[in-house]
């Protein structure tokens, strides 16, 4: 091992093992019951590994879905948490030393060791050299949002409609998603939650934001979508909101889920559209999509989104960077922001 | 016009146009809200179309969905009801001249007149003459049950899976589907609301037969579903037991609707296993399947039916069959037995 790295560091560890079984949706008020905050060893890199000396943690909502046992990976309690960040790789296991010193976005797979510590442990093939023209901050966010913005407005493209229907779009993600929308001229049906978020994203250029809990919300969206005919709804929200769209959709529209910031169960009030309109409901899970999408591809994914941000055409909007030392009490409030800029975490 | 065939006849009508947007399921007190019994004149064939004299009209669900307008194709006020039947040909459009004659079992398409009628009006491509060895009981039953029982278990035998789930499985088309998975090995996990249906199923060679409304039952389900691994759920009922089951299904799992018995709306308890575990909400419809079908295949498939009901592997089981002249009054009655046998239409 090199000899400037130290033994120990500090990290926010997970407490718990497994899954919780509750579905509270990813909000936080303290990471208390969750996460420590402590000194542990720096962990040592195995084959196809590397040591990464962490810049910048990014908290995505599946971060918090995860530490809440709520994600669809099991947890390991004493492991650091955090899926993604950007840093510089400082050692390396077998296949992974030709990565030493550069800088990387990175991804922590299952056997890694999460990106909310001074070190991460990350695979070989989950790290990206990064180009110098890109900002850490944009860096640290590279795959979770970008690839699955990417991949989900692939199947928007597939669908041959002329719209989409995105739900919570004012997040980053939907940011991301309605940049590439609008380099094909496919305009996203946007619907969010406060009209303060309604401006801001027609400012943007959006074409259609509504706002869901406005009285008039589920006519205004009929006619939308009447006139529009998305096929693909986009929804991290997944409560009776989307039901109704999913409802005033044509036929052959899906409602792909991808995350669950309700915590309602949505009511399935027409069975008879999935059997005469041959609707459907599935997942979207980026995990399934690198696991199941030819490495070229991903690595062309990967270079659009580094040309995308350098270029300008995507920013991410930060909320907040929270020192590690202070992100164990910090860290809540932070993300309770109703802007909806990424908080990240500097070591 | 052949001079056999009188100018009028008498028919069951529909009384109204369009859609109901009511969502009551297929149960009938009474028929007085949807049809009325009186004379007509008999339909004449159009090109490609043929007239048959009607030996017995058939009752599916679907017709009680479509009567109460609350199926996927609107009704039309003044003509006859009933999607499938057996007859003979006795008159023909350009095209259909050589079935005049020929014992054919017929669908009725959005343009023809239906089957519960002293006369029906078919198109050429959807009369299939019959095997000389089949009954008209076999014969009138050959569309609607066989192909939707061979489509979607043709969805099983794709799913790679030892086993499958089906609701409401005391049906005849369940049976029909039992038979097919015998053939193939392939283990039904049948769901039934009552215990002399369980006992009737099994009777029949059935592994697995529960009774929905029995105190253990989500615990016994998940337990079988643990240990057999079913990835289809053919689902006739679509209430909050499906989505208990579908819960308990593993990875990939499909939730294939193609009824709605229940008038309840199920609430998704467990949105996150679409994203995290892959399955999908989906429905099935035989005139889905019609239309995207090669017309080879469909050929092969009545044929196989044909064969099935011939050599005594499936049969029609016939709970009564009703003078048309009477059906008005006595249908609902003769549809409220438990006995699942089909009911028909003598004209």
């Amino acid at each position: 091992m090199p000899t400037n790295i130290p033994d120990t560091m500090n990290a926010l560890l997970l407490l718990h093992d497994g899954y919780s079984q509750t579905q509270e949706g990813p909000a936080i008020d303290t990471l208390e019951p969750y996460l420590e905050y402590r000194e542990i060893e720096v962990p040592k890199p195995g084959d196809g590994q590397v040591l990464i000396k962490v810049t910048l943690g990014n908290i995505n909502p599946s971060d918090l879905h995860f530490i809440k046992g709520e994600y669809g990976q099991p947890r390991r309690a004493g492991v650091p948490a955090g899926f993604e960040g950007v840093g510089v790789v400082v050692d390396a296991g077998k296949g992974g030393e030709a990565l030493i010193g550069k800088r990387v976005a990175f991804y922590v797979v299952a056997n890694g060791s999460g990106a909310w510590a001074n070190y991460a442990l990350s695979d070989v093939t989950s790290c990206i050299p990064l180009r110098q023209d890109l900002r850490d901050e944009d860096g640290a966010t590279i795959f979770v949002n970008p690839l699955t913005a990417i991949a989900m407005f692939d199947e928007v493209k597939k669908s041959k409609a002329g719209s989409f229907i995105m739900t919570a779009a004012a997040s980053q993600l939907c940011k991301l998603i309605a940049g590439l929308a609008k380099e094909e001229g496919i305009k996203p049906i946007s619907i969010v939650r406060r009209d303060e978020q309604i401006d801001y994203l027609k400012s943007l250029g959006s074409a259609y934001v509504l706002n869901s809990t406005s009285p008039d919300f589920a006519k205004q969206a009929a006619k939308i979508i009447r006139d529009e005919k998305p096929r693909i709804m986009l929804d991290a929200v997944a409560d009776q909101t989307s039901e109704i769209l999913f409802q005033a959709m044509p036929n052959r529209a899906r409602w792909m889920v991808y995350g669950k910031l309700a915590t309602e169960a949505p009511q399935l009030n027409q069975i008879g559209q999935l059997i005469f309109m041959d609707k459907t409901i599935e997942g979207f899970w980026l995990v399934k999509w690198i696991r199941n999408t030819p490495a070229k591809q991903q690595i062309e994914a990967i270079a659009k989104i580094q040309a995308l941000f350098a270029g300008g055409q995507w920013k991410t909007d930060i909320s907040a960077i929270v020192p590690l030392s202070s992100a164990f009490d910090d860290l809540p409030s932070a993300l309770s922001g109703i802007n909806a800029g990424k908080v990240m975490i500097r070591p």
